[in-house]
């Protein structure tokens, strides 16, 4: 098999729901909610399935999905986007992410990104054969510095890859980071790749603020986004790539090589999520930010230190301010197997220099799930 | 963009479609069926939507889908198949054509291949860092020599790709053709990689073998199905991998970061078909048999000459033997411009050597439909 991917294990996500389900733990480890996403998105869906079409829909995409892409970019951020030309449906933003590196890099370019980071990422760009260079992100605040990006880009530095708002770190970048970054990716001529598939998981008042919306960046950025996370139906697996269309041209070619198309039933439901008014967007927020006040208030009861949260899915706990011993990977085992709540290692996030005293919890799940989790830790910790 | 990608124009079937719908013209080019798929299997897939679970399913599929497949493996080919380990679901056949390239790959190695052949085959695998070396097969009956594999093979020989029922061919390969391969397969300890997604369309009596049933090839072949061609559903964008789990391993990492996973609902749905007794199956194949009957009498009745049709959805036509001067890809345009039928030029599945006299017409189309193109034929050519 091929070197890169043989040296790789099953990804935590999947050994962690496995490990739940064997324990009959509460899964508060993979990101997913336990809700069955918005009804009327559900039923439209299935009722294109039984009155619609059900074979090939166009390969980049319904144009209906795509269309309401490009009026969604332009309702929340402002951009203009053409949609024949800068708008691309995948199935999930984990095609999209493959689909992007395939069809962006050459072997031997080099990818600057962020630590900590979703697991596909480097793997796809090794295989891709470009290179990794990673800055890393300092809890509790995620913050790194001009140094580490002058000492991470280099004359060789073709993309850069971000993920804001950002798993597993509940970190939404600031306006002052993504104008540093954007510099740097400027000065190189490079391109940036932005996994936004948290865009409406902001909680608080913040904003998300694109980076392609920065000066200077419309034309060198791809932006994904996931009707997963945004419409809470992570196994639709639809994603959707937004950018200009030279930068997209390539990564069209891939996706059609990838997986050529997306169910057309699924692409129908989602554009009617993308047209929902604001209320949809905003209570799914809201409702996310409630989440997270109760499993956080619950997780500081069972006395555990909790990081600030500014979106996402995912609260951090630190393990050594919480006065416990154990490594990161321990306390999950442990904590799965004998207290009955699952959550992810933050140092399977790393790729190198990897912390080992910091733990992620999902909050994106029912209240009596929560309430369940939290009684089970009060008890058990 | 990536050089490999950025060379690619879009795939012929996305040209042609578009070309089609612009001039309005019967769409007899890119392979899909106009009905709606099976009612029973659309139901559960919808009922399974609305009242189902939309989040995640296990990774490498649902485990009902892979029990049947592996069962439907047992059934029709007595083949013994560890679902756990020896089966994998992807979001359509090719994603598992992708993933198969960059699992089983590494940059250096050679695969060997047929043409006429399916046209993400050669970009996948340059993209993978491998070399293609291609095998000509020659009209009318598509056949090659051991000469012919001899100076195909050679040290660097990892992989063998074969497109069984082969497309845009019509053609079944017999068990000779398959045992002189094995014996190539097994000298140069290399692997072999079947898409075998019209394995249930095959005509006249004929038995679709899977070279994985060949003496000595088990342990070295991963094969590809789709529940698109044998459930009339290609939408849906469901495909299986089934091979031995030394082989399939590095499969499914690329899989789990390529699309992660495929909708739940559709898996479900598709579990519920591969079930369905040999009356559906059969059923299937010999309608199909009498569409091509009936495009293929439209066809000679408007002087073309048609070649033998084994499988698939697909005749030839030769234009050259019926006195046409024009190349495939004029023909193709003019057909779809002025006569209102389109289909597509046999050049496209190749990459060397094209041969410029052949046609491609699809026959998996409803009477009505191809009774329409017949009359069009018969005034316009
Ligand atoms: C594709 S499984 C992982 C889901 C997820 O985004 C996460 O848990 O971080
Ligand atoms: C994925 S579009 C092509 C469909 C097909 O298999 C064909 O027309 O050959």
């Amino acid at each position: 098999g091929n070197s890169t991917f043989s040296a790789l294990g099953t990804t935590i996500f999947e050994v962690m729901s496995r490990l739940a389900d064997q324990h009959k733990a509460i899964n508060l480890g993979q990101g997913f909610p336990d809700g069955n996403g918005p009804p009327d998105i559900v039923e439209a869906a299935a009722s294109y399935l039984t009155s619609g079409w059900n074979q090939y829909p166009p390969m980049p995409g319904l144009p209906a999905l795509r269309q309401a892409l490009a009026a969604h970019n332009a309702r929340f951020y402002g951009l203009a986007v053409d949609w024949p030309t800068e708008t691309l449906v995948t199935s999930g933003a984990t095609e999209a992410l493959a689909a992007c590196l395939f069809g962006l890099l050459e072997p031997g370019d080099e990818v600057v990104l962020f630590q900590p980071l979703y697991d596909s990422y480097a793997p796809i760009i090794r295989r891709a054969g470009a290179i990794p260079r990673f800055v890393t992100m300092k809890a509790p605040g995620w913050t790194f510095t001009e140094a580490d990006l002058e000492a991470a880009f280099s004359d060789k530095t073709k993309l850069v890859l971000i993920n804001n708002p950002q798993n597993p770190a509940g970190k939404v970048w600031t306006l002052d980071e993504l104008a540093l970054l954007s510099r740097h990716v400027i000065r190189h001529d490079a391109m940036a790749l932005c996994d936004e598939v948290y865009e409406h998981l902001v909680f608080d008042g913040r904003q998300h603020i694109p980076l392609m919306t920065l000066a200077g960046m419309r034309d060198r950025t791809l932006r994904i986004g996931s009707a997963g996370k945004t419409f809470s139906l992570t196994g639709w697996k639809v994603g959707y790539v937004t950018g200009p269309a030279p930068l997209l041209a390539p990564v069209i070619k891939a996706h059609q090589f990838l997986t050529f198309t997306t169910p057309p039933n699924l692409q129908h439901a989602v554009a009617l999520g993308l047209n929902k008014d604001d209320a949809y967007f905003i209570g799914l927020a809201d409702d996310m930010a409630r989440r997270r006040d109760l499993l956080s208030a619950g997780l500081r009861a069972a006395g555990l230190v909790v990081l600030p949260c500014a979106g996402t899915y995912f609260l951090t706990v630190d393990l050594a301010a919480s006065g416990i011993a154990m490594d990161d990977r321990a306390f999950c085992q442990h904590l799965t197997e004998k207290v009955g709540v699952a959550a992810i290692p933050i140092s399977a996030f790393f790729e190198v220099d990897a912390p080992t005293h910091l733990v992620r919890f999902c909050f994106c799940k029912r209240d009596e799930v929560l309430e369940e989790a939290i009684r089970r830790l009060g008890t058990g910790i």
